[in-house]
């Protein structure tokens, strides 16, 4: 099969043949990154912009490494340091990024719908790194990646996503992604922190933790995001631990073989107890490791090194 | 022709010789751009330093990607991640970059001459980026090359130039740099902009911009440099937009042939209308991509790549 | 002989054999940043993070330099842009990092201790960049290296540390180095800025500068560090650089072959006059030359050049 999508916008728009082929190539990038010497010349020659109008470590720092590791020439734009503070618009300034002729533009941008729109503007492929609350297709597929090869399968596995769904474009993607790839999902968290008519997208809802891991596969925690809530949605900290945290004995009544996600950066002591993100059946640091392979082969799909294979 | 120049730090300093070799090489850099594969290894193991007290997107971007396209090695410093936070003048910053032996500083300043200063002081060679309201010479080279590539030949031509000429550095390369080159120059802008005496540069003046344009064969407007002007100069961006502004109307005055340039960011609506910004006549993103090629031109010809070409 | 050192944290875990070995590298590793193409293909595929919770322009650009020379990736991250600002604790982004397969993480952070953190938490290699108060070995390794050059041999010179000892990590790790080679170490400095029980580092202490250079082979001042100290310990910078500043004229005293030298960036007029910066017996800048060289040397001795030679 030949990968012939030009963006990586929202998990919607992957079929489950092409989710598959990032997957697969995906796996076989993760065995470069574990070279002496971690470096492929696929890339060789290709530019690629991080373009992160909000703040971010893993996400960029994945991104750069995985453009490094295959030769691409990566270059850090940030907010801070853009043109934007002279006034320009995000179309300007991408049009004027297209005009230096950069294979592919990832964006992190606070606008859902940032992303498409830069992708009818320019010729550059476009990848979504997170934008506002819509869509971080990027980290579904890490996280899809990483069950796979936990699980073997996806197909059947049940899902539990807990914590501030609202507010959580990692939770909207991975609902779309698990669903599309045959897995149940249930989404569990306070009444104020789950959109109403979720539903909608083929998921089930409950307000109770216990009732959510009772018989998942997978356990997927959320960041309270305390920088975006302008009103905290829960009275404290404290609270919110003690009736959506994870902790070991919560876990007591989950299956044996439960694993569990965080999409990062953690809380420790708040959605999720130390002792539970460092325990055997977390896949916290799978999930970063898996970052870089899925970035990588996602950057290499897009930037055409199968069409270009032989010109290099 | 040989280059022999070490630095470029503004129009006055080069020769007609110079800036034909200059753009000549640009040209062939451009075809670089181009190439499934957008890189070459001609500068490999040089040391390019971008250095910016101001900020920047697109300047320090297309630094950064013809420095790569030519296998240099880049490093971005910027003013605040540098030591001058603890108080370190320009010269002892530069001395001690100059120390780790690059090849190349690239240094965009807010006081005019820095680059100047900085040149008599250190042996890597001096690229000026801006300084000031003084010079933006690698602007002005880019513009050239934009005009010499759609008009065949500059000289004769009749170029306006059109805003705040006052806080323009990018205005004062250009005036000398097209004058050099066998074109007339005409500036327009309100009074209040046009500094007394600009004329001693072999340049025309008048108030009136649909006198500049009748005849011209480029029409270049200026950015409103808002975060400049301490005291904006003109009552509301309105009142300039109606006086100065480039609209689709003013056009139908100008010749059929005309061109359409400025050195962005633009701001849509008051010194240029978004149709003819984004119009046929525009080479506004011709310039960004030329940008990229003269860059790499100047980065060629100052790095010693004529004269390092054996040990490569 | 083999370096089988993961990490370099301070000067007190090296032995002597150690930095004799460091320093013969980078004696070689110098001669590399003075050629035509400086760039080796030593350390190509592996990466380099550079983690700079202070603001820094040399040492950070002194690592990325050595890094490129090296052909290894480096990264950046700094405090600013990284996930701090969502208060994730330094375990945690290291753990995240780590999870990236970085070869080496440079870091420089205000707490003393956090690279010895660091470095029982990671897989990774750790190099120190200064943490707190406590060290800053690849300075002292730079320093030993540049009196090495000069002198010959280190053993039986005496060096006069000079300032402000109690704020200053270069000191503490220089007092160690110079020990340990064999040198003897006089401190010097206004009592408020000694710390007591210094002499247990086999170092001696006087508060007139004049008794210390009067037969020192080596003067080194310190920087005043405006910026760490809460209440400023001397009542003017006036006052300081009277008495303890170092001038010509004060350096009529010192013998005729003496040699001066200063971390940087230098306070002119201060601690330092102008003159004596940039006289004759100075070694300010070659101390900068030399930082690269080192840095060079360690990021070898630990990414593994010796044991991945074959592999490359």
């Amino acid at each position: 099969m030949q990968f012939a999508r030009k963006n990586i916008l929202d998990m919607e728009s992957l079929s489950v043949d092409e989710i598959n082929l990032i997957l697969d190539t995906a796996d076989r990038m993760k065995e470069i990154s574990e070279r002496p010497v971690k470096k492929v010349p696929t890339l060789r020659g290709k530019t690629v912009v991080l373009f992160f109008y909000e703040p971010s470590t893993r996400t960029r720092a994945s991104f750069d490494i995985a453009a490094k590791r295959l030769s691409a020439d990566s270059l850090s734009l940030s907010a801070g340091t853009s043109s934007m503070v002279k006034g320009e618009t995000l179309i300007d300034t991408a049009r004027n990024l297209e005009a230096m002729n950069p294979d592919v533009i990832v964006i992190r941008h606070p606008a859902a719908g940032a992303p498409h729109l830069l992708a009818r503007m320019v010729k550059a492929a476009i990848i979504n790194a997170g934008d506002g609350m819509h869509a971080h297709p990027t980290q579904a597929l890490l996280d899809l990646m990483t069950v796979r090869e936990n699980k073997g399968d996806i197909a059947g596995l049940r899902i539990a996503i807990v914590g501030d769904i609202s507010h959580s474009r990692v939770a909207r993607s991975n609902c779309i992604g698990f669903k599309k790839m045959g897995a149940q999902v249930v989404l569990a968290g306070p009444p104020t922190m789950i959109p109403k008519g979720i539903e909608s997208l083929g998921v089930s809802v409950t307000y109770d933790i216990d009732d959510a891991i009772g018989d998942a596969d997978i356990i997927m925690m959320l960041r309270i995001q305390k920088e975006r809530q302008k009103n905290f949605l829960f009275s404290t900290e404290r609270e919110y631990s003690r009736v959506y945290g994870l902790t070991k004995a919560r876990l007591k009544n989950a299956r044996n073989d439960v694993l569990i996600m965080h999409p990062g950066p953690i809380n420790r002591g708040v959605e999720i107890a130390s002792d539970v993100a460092d325990g055997p059946y977390s896949l916290i640091l799978d999930q970063v490791t898996n970052g870089v392979a899925v970035r990588m082969a996602l950057l290499y799909l897009v930037a055409g090194g199968v069409r270009d294979a032989d010109a290099d």
